[in-house]
């Protein structure tokens, strides 16, 4: 049983190293979600549940893995970008796409219940992963604001339909005749005219979705020492500033957001 | 907000679609399982509710993912066959390794309980995953030896190392240096000698890993139907043939495993 | 002037490697030869100079580069087909396919005048490759049937095409024009009734295309030796095999060839 | 002989595409260069019949392919940069480089005589080529670095180790023994207490290599023109700017070429 007679198949695998100095962006996206949904009896159009369960583990997977600077997420999806320069695993896609999709479907599951209480989880489910790189920093924010354009094209249009259907008494057939063609102003006015909503006032997790950044905090604690040349205990404050992940739901698409957070475009070189 | 400023950034995805006419493997290795291992008491040398779990989650990756016609699995690592003409999601090679990855460790946390029982799980784990071709079924099968070879190997040192240790009351240490530079027959002896143990005698699953793969079975089941032209109901007895993924440990290396089950090489086209 | 500073764009070069067991393809076309060709007056439909020409560059690349087993030539391409296990700079298909393209472009300058006597090359051709991997000896013979396929059709209608210009006084419009939706039997047809040709007399050159394999030949010269113990000297017969590009004019789709020259697909492992 | 029954084949080509927004490079290498320069007795340490010839070719390329913005040549190689928003042949690396290594080879035959004149190239060269993407302007500038660094430190090297064979009467292995293990100052005080060589008064091409970049020029031509309105013919000066490829010899290490030749890197958004 010579191991060395098989092992000529190890030449079979590919290099699959990502080209250097390119941002590395991670999306994942949840499969079959929309029947995952029913099952499991979301609420429409959003429901706060399940994308803050969402965060939790895109969360787990920045604190868990390597070098990613900032994530952001909406609806079923996340995308997590490691920086530049980054060399984690020698920066082999294959490895960022699967530790950032297991990372985070299990931490599905694991985080289920403290987000759905004592609603069952039916089965496990499963995502999709994919790695894109983009040379520049014009490239990347592009793929962030086209991520968020999305989102809210997609919540502008959910929030309308399903107010149609849940509070204008529409079937779902009739709520997508009504709305096919409508530009973004003709929603806003169906939403304000029949339902009395301004959509600028609707949950802005909801409108721009959730980004992921690090941010430093003080933590102070208070700790008990006992100094050589003293003779009693002693209180002392200690504080110590760290990193944390903090989630956000604010515009990427202007240029506030890079100003106030200029430390992730820096270059790292 | 006009979506299409930034949709050109789709165009930097690449196409990593796999050669058609290969195997397509995509192996998956539990990410830092030594230190999840220990975290969780795992029995030495081998953990049967850890090995038994692996393969339920494995099971559930066959029979949720389309195309995989056999998988084998061995300590902390599980490898999946998709069917050289599988077209499944245009052969894109991160949709297949990232669904794995993904519905493998979702699984991991759900059926937990089904095997460790009050033992709570400490974390989500991770598993990274990559994916290979193999032109051949030659080198198919090379590559599954190849994975029951490393596991004999591994095994077999690991059952000595631990009988060492946990009955001949050497520290790991002193384990590692007896068995130093020992070749396969020399671990043999020193278990039938020392510790009254015959290697072959150990659970086959230990030695040879575990295979997954395809069993057509008969389940009978037995409806109650009331013809039209009767009047009483009747009881019937329904056989139907259906497939159900079965786990086997045996020999992968000869012939007889392959003639057994010749339906799994068989040419597809 | 440090050197090092700089070499670190190496890290930016990509592995190319060419999966293993598989066969490698390497095709060319002219850059625009439809140009090329009228600027140096090649007879229509077809030039045996340019495809004798074509023939020679092809042979030079066979003799000059490593394992190259068949090559299959028609118009203004070629491919070459390079041994399953060939590990020519360990498999980069880069190497591959500019070592290719750069022997058979300078070759085409190089030959020129020994086929085109004292018409003048009016500039230097291009040509573009790409390669193509095939898992299994039916692929391969499946790409090689898909380009003799190919030259026929093709063939055929440009015999039939040129005919009705050159002989039947069509303008190249009308000639497109009478051809448009027209079957291999309708050309036929025209051929036969109008021009009193037999498609199937064509030289078959032209109708198959050109292959090139290796072919075992004794080559006998005569020695002068002087043999030690013997006074004079002494004439003896030496035979030598060599193996030698040839070509070949015949059909590559049926079982005949690949049964005559079986050792080309013979198993090389 | 259906065509469509081998179609198929045509799916195992696989995409190819460069990462957009990323300069492409293309460097090429002579094959056997050294022996090719023996056989056809170049001048040590430097022929200018060969470097003039080989920056011919690389004119050749500049002009007929798209797209290349600066090409930079030494000793037997040359490269060519595309510019980075080129999506000439949808950006397909194997169009790249086959394109470049063909037409450079052929030019190469072609040119042959217009530097060599009655020397006989004996037989027609090959290239190998390479397709590198640099994300930045700093990678590509740092890339063109390295070459010329490549050129300086060999072309210092040859310059010492052919001046102590030719004019020093050693032996290439000594020569060889003596520069073993020297610095670049070693190198120089050699040349000058030695052979009273100043380096930095050695050719500029030679310590250099050739830069290739497009240049406007202004092209006047008299033209005989006749007017409407007036009798007699009349002849006019006409300028009309083009741009040609031009050849410098100068360092590309530091800002001032860059800042000369701004159009270069200037973003092409």
């Amino acid at each position: 049983m010579a191991k060395s007679k098989f092992e000529y198949v190890r030449n079979f695998e590919v290099d699959d190293t990502c080209l250097r100095n390119c941002w590395i962006v991670v999306r994942l996206d949840g499969r079959n979600f929309h029947k995952f949904a029913e099952q499991h009896s979301f609420t429409k159009p959003n429901d706060d549940r399940a994308l803050n369960l969402m965060t939790r583990c895109a969360q787990a997977v920045m604190e868990e893995l390597e070098d990613i600077v900032i994530a952001y997420g909406q609806s079923d999806e996340y995308s997590f970008v490691f920086q530049k320069k980054s060399n984690w695993f020698k920066r082999r896609a294959s490895k960022f796409m699967t530790h950032v999709a297991s990372q985070f479907a299990s931490s599905y599951v694991f985080y289920w219940k403290d987000y759905f209480q004592d609603q069952t989880l039916l089965y496990p489910p499963g995502f999709d992963g994919r790695v894109i790189l983009y040379p520049s920093n014009q490239n990347l924010r592009d793929y962030l604001s086209w991520r968020q354009a999305d989102c809210h094209i997609n919540n502008l249009f959910n929030t309308v339909f399903w107010n149609l259907v849940q509070k204008g008494g529409l079937t779902t057939s009739q709520a997508e005749e009504k709305l096919r063609g409508t530009l973004s102003g003709d929603k806003n006015e169906i939403l304000f005219s029949e339902f009395n909503i301004n959509y600028n006032n609707e949950p802005v997790i909801h409108r721009k979705g959730t980004a992921l950044v690090w941010k430093k905090i003080d933590e102070t604690t208070t700790k008990t020492i006992k100094l050589p040349n003293e003779e009693k205990e002693k209180e002392i404050v200690v504080t110590r500033t760290r990193k944390k992940v903090t989630p956000l739901h604010c515009d990427l698409i202007g240029e506030e957001f890079w100003e106030e957070h200029s430390e992730i475009l820096e270059d790292d070189s």
